[in-house]
């Protein structure tokens, strides 16, 4: 393999809009620093709580169009994906593609906390929806 | 705060029994290092994949009468859990009742992985399931 797995770099998690709590936890409950971004090519707000290792990232939808107002109104609040960071984006694809999984999008773009980003079709990894992403 | 967050120690997914796609993309396709572990007291096989910095923990149930069974015939295979590494569970424990905070079980657990474990009660934290665990 030319890449190599750095760890897992964010957990996602949807939240409405105006849903406050999860947030207050992270900030007032657990004192986590967090920053506010909003990524427009993916129509959402995210928060990043930095645990240390790892970060929980809420994602409020910013627009009905968003495909996290489409998950929340199937499945409520909850964990949305998981994102592992690598070093090489572009030989990982080339990796998961020659071994058959699927991508939702081959060509890497750009998501929040300045990531470049892909995710798996989650009918290559049944129970959750996985993120690869490098560092721009 | 008489604690320390030390970051996101793993995430877990259920998984039904006879399940083996998602294993085999952590093995075979990201050749992650892998340990599995029957936790007899939550009825739960776990298989642990490392990825360097946070753990993967596929929950497989021992049984039907184990809390991964109802939650598989309720939600189908998906992400169950996160958990925050601290270094001291006991601290962590009072700082969260002295805050209102609900918990699943006030007195720590004996998890997989050789961690005492507790669980915040949903009502907390919507949308997700947080785990907080401590190495024995």
């Amino acid at each position: 393999m030319k890449f190599r797995i750095l760890g897992i770099e964010h957990i996602g998690i949807a939240q409405n809009t105006n849903s406050e709590q999860l947030s207050n936890f992270f900030s007032d409950i657990l004192n986590l620093p967090n920053e506010r971004e909003f990524v427009e090519n993916q129509k959402v707000i995210t928060e990043i709580f930095d645990t240390g290792a790892g970060k929980i990232e809420l994602l409020y939808p910013s627009e009905e169009s968003s495909v996290i107002s489409k998950f929340l109104s199937k499945k409520g609040q909850s964990m949305h994906h998981i994102a592992i960071l690598v070093d090489n984006i572009d030989e990982l694809i080339k990796h998961l593609l020659s071994n058959g999984i699927k991508l939702i999008n081959e060509k890497p773009q750009t998501g929040a906390d300045n990531k470049k980003i892909i995710f798996i079709h989650p009918h290559s990894t049944p129970g959750m929806l996985l993120e690869f992403c490098q560092e721009i």
